[in-house]
């Protein structure tokens, strides 16, 4: 419960009027360090042991898997002024008296955060007012951008500090516990939705445990190839859901929305805050733009959970290929 | 021999149906079609069933994960002309009353065949002389050129049409069983030399089924951080073991090289033809540049091997963060 | 008529000696070389000389600059699949007792082929068949796509050839001539539109000497912010102008829409076949997605024109900030 | 000679110590704005009147050009981690009946600081202390990094606000004047090796004029094609010479090595204080990496220079294509 009691003190001490307060160093909730240690780059994927593998691996009845991840093309929504440029390069002629050819593409974009992507810790950050007046951008575990800022990639907090992440899935289908095709734009997900659903779906909450996965289904993944009514308002979790993911202890969270979070944030002075809550201060990982719709049709609420970012050194993010298993 | 009689037959009905002419090598029975169909563009991944997924989850017992892919970064050995650029943009100035920020990166690079990879099958073909006289570039299940060709993308067999990779793997430690740290360059791994590494590491051949991986450790990965030694002369298998191989119906081979096949081949009038044996004629997949050292060095064989491609839309091929799972 | 004999001469030469048999249009006298020999790459830019520039030089009365090229954005037209991704990348930290920061970008696009572009030699051609009866893809000076054909760029006909373009601009103000703002799409430029324009501008057409740059004005560049419309079907030249531009020996034409010619052809079996005409069988090259509306408005056709492509080894094009200069 | 005085002023007061003290803005030589005015991000460019345009077009006598810039490609020597990726893409199937093709390259570099470049105002800054206390990163004309960073592109001080560069061309041939083939790494030219190379050329120092192009060659380009000696220790002007230019109120200044400046500064706590002198507090370019070669082999010191860096929007630098015509 110690976790819990450092929480509330830090809801209460931090979230007063726009609900992140200016932090010192010395003090604040995820100062000075993070709970993995001072050096810790993996956040809450350390909670992914080789018992909790074989845990999740333990749900698997069938070897149904879901394709959970959208494909990556140039015609899927974009976030402001991304791009996402795959082109093929000439195959040039045959060679060897086997004639052989080989094809070869160039990506350019931003990969980390376009698509189906995985969050990773040095993604998201936020200004903070030190002990001294002085003002910096912080990240996870209080590095700062002098520490982690590289031209090439960056220096901490790289996406290839992330730990495989094979768990424990809940898909928590908030659209059809609403009774919905998809919830509204601009929607704040309640924790009584949240719970409600799980009651639904059969689902004890006091079962989530420290390492699991917990996704939310909004219905938004149906928007997918009408990029403009994608990319406008979104559903999704405010503060109340993320401190009971944050006191769940969950490894990753995620959605069929871009930033997972309600967009815009009910309080308009509010910038995506619920990325700061769940990366920024407590290593807890978010996987957006993905599509739950087959696991609703069947009504599959649990599985072995894989989503494992490529190794880029120094990346924000990943593209990722996430799988359901049942 | 059951499967060698079907190949003689494709080769049979394949003339005779599409009026393509005999290959030069006459174990190239592809023609006219996949034996998934002459629209199949998943090649051997269908392989992997429910029923082979269960099987290999089965195969853990302790949950303990070895990462067998190498981190992306631009000192990496690259071939040729090939380029890896990630850079991290801009932070920009904090926004919100939240004061929040974020980075994010720009990749460009030849993104399928760099690093750590999986060869999908509109990576390698070769130039083909149909019954008219004419040549044409030719790629598995006989898609030409012609149809997948496109700046934006391969038209068909684009990466995404693999299905996820879930199955058993198995290591064939080749090095240690030669005892050597690393194997020669050019030098080629014989069905002998796999033969006696199964049973050095207690595996009955025959244990093999339809849908494996079978991986090789040729030492090479300790090179990795030597781009020069990395790309010389590499190790590695040739057509005796391809063949042994498609006997198999495996559903992926790979290595710590850069091509899996021997490099240069014996045969100096060849280049890579292996790839075409697996890939363009067969549907086998091909996962380069990995590495065994920690595999070995624990003695583990046989595991889940877990290797899912990102799902970039008309890709040649795909970074991967492949696993190792006993 | 001494340069259409010449054109049959080549036409007889080139396919006695090179095997290459007629091409479909009459006009193609393109073979066995170039008028600049079998290995020339710089086509008709061989005509700015020295005496060429001096002449050039000599028309500037004021010194007054008209920018005519596009400002390079991300929200500008793009053909098809082409993308444009500038980036800027992370400042960094201050270093060096002076406190040093530096600002770079990424740029990820089709250089040579998006925003103002100078199209070179190697950008199109055409499949011809020959002699023997085989087919193959042929550029300028009969260059064939196997041995031009790079995936670090063309081994011959690259933009690094094309020599510095100082020289006498001509702009043909058709819209004002039409007696419009700009013309309607689809509509087809005439030689009586060109000599109409002409007189207008009080030039005399036998003025137009070898070297010279002939410039049209279709009003298009009003679209520019508009990227639907601009890319719609345009004005532009056709068989009829293209035949009279290559009979008068220019280097180069351009024009303030996408292709410079009619787009779609009026024959519907055709795409952008004076692409051919110009640069595949005449070396003559072709500047795309400028704007005339300030020369227009201030009554400017006569010029010192400076268009120099950027020497980007085995480029097909470059981006240009071309300059008119009075 | 106002400008001379508040130079003079300028050194004093601001170079004590390191050469840079901190500022307010309030106070300091390029505070509060430039003496363009406020707004103004064209810098040294609006120097470049008609007048001086007509001027320098006088220069010309023969017509000949020099390319003095070098080639782009991916051997060339980078600095650091920069990359250059120029790949050509697939070239396609031919369409129409005209059976057109063509080739298009995708180009993934730091574009504007690769090879040839003209460094543009958003280039180079540096962090000044506030009369508050407070330090922030400050470019030309004191816009401050918050006041121009964007992910997509500079806000301001974008390459595209720099005017056509069409002027008197000088070279200041120090390496034929010292007598060596190339000065040494790490040689920190002198004003007096200056107005002795100037003296040997018969170039009279008070002929620079305001709006002049001052280039300076070392010799360096020899190195071009070793990109490991290119990139040591390079010869270059000092705080002495770049004093003099500014002085003589030059718009633009370059050389033959890769920052123009000595490097490493003989102090060596400084980090390119040169490339702040000249651009963040004067407003004056500088052209990297061109060749003197043939100029210099020719005894070519005076010539129209023209050097317009491409208009990218938003940024920080361009690869040119220089020229000197005489």
């Amino acid at each position: 419960m110690k976790k819990l009691q450092i929480f509330i003190a830090f809801a209460l001490a931090g979230m007063t009027a726009s609900g992140v307060v200016a932090q010192t160093r010395e003090s604040g909730p995820w100062w000075p360090h993070a709970q993995w240690g001072g050096n810790d780059q993996a956040g809450a994927s350390n909670r992914i042991t080789p018992e909790k593998i074989l845990e999740a691996l333990s749900i698997v009845e069938t070897g149904q898997v879901y394709e959970i991840g959208q494909v990556y093309e140039a015609s899927m929504p974009l976030v402001g002024t991304r791009t996402y440029g795959m082109k093929m390069l000439a195959t040039g002629v045959p060679f060897g008296d086997n004639r052989v050819v080989y094809n070869d593409e160039m990506l350019s974009t931003e990969i980390g955060q376009v698509g189906t992507q995985f969050d990773g810790l040095g993604h998201v950050g936020g200004e903070v007012e030190f002990a001294d007046g002085s003002r910096q951008l912080v990240f996870y575990n209080g590095f700062t951008a002098a520490e982690i800022d590289d031209k090439a990639g960056l220096r901490q907090l790289g996406i290839e500090h992330v730990k495989p992440i094979l768990t424990r899935g809940i898909l928590v289908d908030v659209a059809a516990y609403k009774g919905v095709g998809r919830l509204s734009g601009g929607y704040e997900v309640t924790l009584a939705d949240v719970r409600g659903a799980l009651e639904r779906q059969g689902i004890d909450e006091d079962s989530i445990e420290p390492g699991d996965a917990v996704l939310f289904r909004y219905g938004w993944a149906q928007l997918w190839n009408d990029a403009a009514a994608y990319g406008a308002a979104q559903p999704g979790i405010g503060f109340e859901v993320s401190d009971w993911l944050i006191e769940k202890q969950i490894t990753v969270t995620g959605s069929d929305t871009t930033v997972t979070e309600v967009s815009p944030n009910p309080d308009p002075s509010l910038a995506i805050p619920i990325h700061q809550e769940l990366m920024m201060k407590n290593g807890i990982f978010n996987i957006e733009n993905m599509t739950f719709e087959a696991l609703s049709a069947d009504g599959v609420y649990e599985f072995l959970f894989i989503a494992n970012p490529i190794r880029f050194k120094g990346a924000t993010g990943s593209p990722l290929r996430p799988l359901a298993i049942r």
